[in-house]
């Protein structure tokens, strides 16, 4: 039985190991809320961000639970090889889905972060956690539909049916780049530790979507970015 | 690619080789949808009800698709058997989450219900379907939140903001049990395949919520049940 969990100041916190989700991670650390992280194993094809995930979780004295999920039916490019990621958010050449989103680049993994909420919300009933924390930015971003203030706000409302007092906090979420590093530096973020590109090569491959978002980031927060390629 | 994803008319059906699902499963055939079904295997303990979604799937002619997960953190009688399955709903003992909900049975899984939608979205999204179809029920009915219609109606406000055209159907969400076994036999829905026992015996127990809430619709709908402990 689960009736002695203490309602204390609980967070979940989706970390995938990149510079939002380490920001989002000690913004909610600093708001004082005891937090478990979660990481998804879906197959990315930059699975080298679970060791970014770790390293930050421990730096953060936080728990890291990683959950292995399949997505056997995406052509995601983010999961399948053989699919080319895009070297810019070249939209009409690269769509993974069909022909009514054909907007969407083919890095988009479909449902993934309504999964990644999901499983959020079981573990936070689970612990008595009053908060989901996560990383999502609809500025400077690929265009996933799932990325929007508007679908948080939906989700939300599934999260009041299901009465048990969690709500998803989306602190990053009309912040550009260069503001949430700039949020991670006053907070102390080790952006050592983080991993963003979706390449998942040896160095970061500095043309993805990620990557160039990021270097935009760095370069009009005068910092250097400690992971450059 | 997929943008060679024929638009037409598809749906996901959430199928868990029960009563309800089944029935769904054949209403959505008979509304002429090709239909995927979807079968979670989440190690509950009556994992058998697996045979049961192959058979209905085969029996039904369509494609099944199981997709393992894993919830680590639940406490859930559904999932552990340490814990006891209750003989009724005796809800302020059996309590299987913390205190501000523990008006719930500890038949409850957290997040479930949402973690299906979830993977649902993605399916659909990646085979250009518009329904999901879901066999939930808020009458006969253990009392989970994420079986209420005003759940359903924020889960389908969270796919509007996706943006995709996919809409959850949840057809049987107003019928009693003896209303869902008549449509049931008006469809042709095999029975005899179907699994209802949350315990996974050889025989079903007649003493959990499932087995009385068939119990008492077979009985009502003047009908024998093909699987009678």
């Amino acid at each position: 039985m689960d009736n002695n969990v203490k309602k204390s100041r609980k967070a979940v916190v989706l970390l995938s190991g990149g510079l939002d989700s380490s920001t989002v991670l000690y913004y909610a650390i600093k708001k004082r809320y005891e937090c478990i992280c979660l990481f998804f194993d879906y197959a990315q094809r930059h699975k080298k961000e679970v060791k970014s995930a770790r390293q930050l979780a421990k730096s953060a004295g936080v728990k890291l639970q990683i959950v292995k999920i399949s997505l056997p039916w995406t052509k995601s490019s983010l999961i399948n090889k053989w699919q080319k990621i895009p070297a810019k958010n070249d939209i009409e050449k690269t769509s993974n889905v069909p022909t009514q989103f054909k907007e969407l680049p083919s890095t988009y993994v479909p449902g993934r972060n309504t999964i990644f909420i999901s499983f959020a919300q079981s573990l936070a009933e689970s612990v008595g956690a009053q908060k989901i924390f996560i990383g999502a930015n609809a500025v400077d971003y690929s265009g996933y539909p799932d990325c929007r203030p508007k679908y948080y706000k939906a989700l939300n409302g599934v999260l009041k049916e299901i009465g048990a007092g969690i709500k998803i906090e989306v602190p990053l979420i009309n912040l550009n780049k260069t503001q949430i590093i700039k949020l991670g530096q006053k907070l102390g973020v080790p952006f050592e530790k983080t991993w963003s590109c979706y390449k998942g090569g040896a160095k970061p491959c500095g043309v993805c979507d990620s990557c160039r978002f990021r270097a935009v980031g760095f370069s009009n927060a005068g910092a250097i970015d400690p992971v450059r390629n």
